[in-house]
């Protein structure tokens, strides 16, 4: 494969790994019919199921996930991510192309804050794609896994994917409390598996000892400790988690239960030396 | 491998693909255990968890999801469907070979609309495949896995697996609406992941333009769109589904939730034009 | 690869499988993450999801579910159980290998009724395995990965990934109600996916002959049968399960709801003739 562009930069080379991002859920077939189509014209392909629980159309928290994961993948991965309110409609498929690694995603802002400032992003040729008898519901199988197919067998480069001009790529953040002051209210974005409460605070912005910091909730402080571990049980805690951000969880319990906070709920956090 | 009868009917080349459709669900590890024993006697395996969140016992959604599942994996494909409420009953398994791809079920009815009216069934030589120690209560576990792994592996052929002479298959129609007139009534069928209710209407029963037909639930017509995106967000909207069925939906919301039906439940079909 | 002690015993030779037990669910991308981080080092290896929804910090659980699924994997693999509620803190990580099989858990109990008492176990030597930037939440992905990893591609052995001297490792059984008598008293360890309800009485403590007893719920009797087929349709049963326990079901239905009964829960078993 020779490099797409004259300046010489670098092409994408699969490596086989694709992932799924989707709000597909398990208690349908469709996360297994979409498997079906990339294994039938990629065999070699292995699937890394990222997580299908997206709440339905709930593209943030897709981005939110894409954006902490893939840096776990090797170069060469292939990123799908389906959160797709606009099936059907004229909303364009992006395919992308960003340190190495390929992307596929509806063009909904998914990864606005997933891509890094040097991507580079076309909207994918669909028809070059499209499985025959493409309809207007269910682009996962009938366009997205073929596309991914093609990418992960190295038959097309991300970039040559597409069709017409690169687009110039508005990258955006994710959600971010801003804490600049000694005092900061923050929100809670979702509560995960365990109850724990993941906020928009990042711990790049809490300063070198994050323990500085409480979290107020109910009239109670919460102090941020190092791990679950170091609370006593059935006590709160705050503290950052594996992704960097901070959260609030209940040492051998759920926070989001205990505490009655989930997505959207905002919390104060204060600097206490 | 020869073919498997004088009459020169082609045989089955394994490609590698397993699918699963079960009622196990994930919270134990059964099926975790069912790979590991098609893995362990098939290394080379790649399977596919078509569903296992079939309702417990429900052989029609099994049913309906592997129909309509099939067509997207490739010749030479093992599937493998385990909702077996005769488990350790004299009930037989069936192995069936049909447009290039081998089935294996109970004799429970499961397979009566997945497969062709071309379709050759056997009934599974059980004690060849069967694990020692087989019980009476896991057969997912103890014969199905080991029989796909050796189908996968191309050790045996889909028919010489079987037991007996060819059985003779009685095809059956999945649930399908009569629409011949200009009012029917429908019936639900299920709610997938995002709470669309699907049909048992057929698009291909609603004529070269589907949306002559609206939908009347509880006093009020639902016209037939195109896309979700073309109705109002929260409105109610029916369509052709990704299986060519009927389906009510809601535009970004939940219409099992929105209009309080669910599976079994009756709406009425009319042709405005 | 050399024997790993002058005794001769023989080393581990990985067979490219690796399961995972973990409570992380399947609502964040922890376990797709975890997927990343051991193909991104051993491209080759083939992951079998063993079961993600141990309830959270449920230690016992984990055990008893790999406790009775190891046997279905070949020889050469590799069991990563991540239940970890002292993640953080100075727990141990334990690396063990017991025929022929490698284990990976928290050094927590988990393992203590999964291997045999010829087990070798020692500590993990965390350091040469963990990723760079290693936090305190989330070692299934930054230790336990990579160490996976390490092991299915062959690059170390188990207890060469140790250091330190071997453990004395102490074997304990899994929960087993006393059945040495007419009547005994067994507990509810779990409710499955079709609420049955799995007793911490072993068939193997029940005589030649399971049908000898009879559980007792509420002031009836449920007999032992052989198959859930043998129940009417919608009545209580108890039979022996796949994994040698005595349960408690309802033929075509919940016996955890039909019946009240959870987790915990005592019943009384006697023996009848």
């Amino acid at each position: 494969m020779e490099p797409l562009d004259p300046s010489g930069a670098p092409s994408f080379r699969a490596c086989g790994l694709v992932t799924l991002t989707t709000d597909f859920g398990l208690v349908d077939p469709y996360v297994g019919i979409v498997h079906g189509v990339i294994l039938a014209r990629a065999s070699g392909a292995r699937i890394v199921d990222l997580c299908h629980a997206i709440p339905p159309q709930d593209v943030a928290r897709a981005a939110y996930f894409l954006a902490h994961a893939r840096a776990y993948f090797p170069s060469g991965t292939v990123h799908v991510a389906v959160v797709d309110p606009g099936v059907g409609s004229a909303r364009r498929i992006l395919v992308a192309l960003d340190g190495g690694q390929a992307f596929l995603a509806p063009d909904n802002g998914l990864l606005a804050p997933v891509l890094s400032a040097e991507a580079r992003v076309r909207e994918l040729d669909v028809p070059r794609f499209a499985l025959p008898g493409t309809g207007r519901t269910f682009h996962g199988r009938d366009v997205f896994a073929p596309a991914a197919a093609a990418l992960v067998n190295g038959q097309v480069d991300p970039l040559s994917a597409g069709r017409g001009p690169q687009l110039a790529f508005q990258r955006t953040e994710l959600p971010r409390a801003r804490l600049d002051g000694a005092s900061a209210q923050a929100r809670v974005l979702f509560a995960d598996r365990y109850g724990n409460l993941v906020l928009d605070a990042r711990a790049a912005d809490l300063g070198d000892d994050p323990s500085r910091w409480v979290v107020e909730v109910g009239g109670h402080s919460i102090g941020v400790l190092g791990a679950y571990a170091e609370a006593a049980p059935g006590a709160p805690l705050a503290l950052v988690d594996s992704f960097g951000s901070l959260e609030i969880a209940v040492r051998d319990g759920n926070a989001a239960q205990c505490l009655g906070l989930g997505s959207g709920d905002r919390v104060n956090l204060r600097r206490i030396r």
